[in-house]
């Protein structure tokens, strides 16, 4: 059970964005070189947050990408979704009709209590939060 | 973020046998055909789980498999990290030295934070409960 690099790769981008000046557009290049992505990955990250309004880009010579929406009311949670899908720990969580063991099976249950309890930290911190995390230096 | 097959399908032969009298052996084949698991998929995570300690076989005609351990000390996280390894969300808490981006990054502690939540539950419920549960139809 574990985070995909997609996810990963997908929050460091939008954590270093929102450490931006919110006006100013930031090359993808950058933003992979900061933050030891490999450029191709980030590019088609950016694609999909792109696509879920969560960026805005302008293309050409001195364009880039800067947040589409406010950091506070970004969430860790909204970032992994956006590029994982809905969570679902399991796969019955998924597709609940289509489990074939779903009159038998006891698990579902737990497997819903977890995500529950994984889901509300990761709703808790918004990309805010993370960016202005004191641990982290100013590149 | 999702639970392995592998973890999956060993929970679900672990709480069948869980719900077998303590001192039969069962058959790997009607494990399988039970869970609905594939029977060389099932033999492979037996194999894993016998090492752990966490099952006794027989060999030969009459022979089979049973739980090695009392039901009621054996976790539901027990059995996901037998077959997954120890948990780690994020390759960040897996080998926090080795992470290169350790200095600058605030993530580690908000995944280690939702891992102490996930394994909590995961904790918390054992395979006699799960055995236990009245929404499970005897076979």
């Amino acid at each position: 059970m574990q985070l995909t690099r997609a996810a990963d790769y997908a929050l460091r981008g939008m954590i270093f964005l929102a450490r931006q000046d919110s006006l100013k557009y930031t090359r993808i290049s950058e933003i992979a070189d900061n933050e030891k992505v490999p450029e191709k990955f980030m590019r088609k990250l950016i694609h999909i947050l792109n696509q879920k309004g969560y960026l805005e880009s302008v293309r050409g010579k001195n364009g880039g990408i800067r947040l589409g929406r406010d950091p506070d009311k970004l969430s860790i949670l909204d970032i992994v979704e956006a590029v994982e899908g809905p969570m679902a720990l399991n796969l019955c969580l998924k597709e609940p009709s289509e489990c074939d063991l779903k009159d038998i099976c006891s698990m579902c249950s737990v497997w819903s209590e977890a995500q529950i309890a994984l889901m509300a930290v990761l709703r808790k911190y918004s990309l805010t939060d993370m960016a202005n995390d004191t641990t982290r230096k100013v590149v």
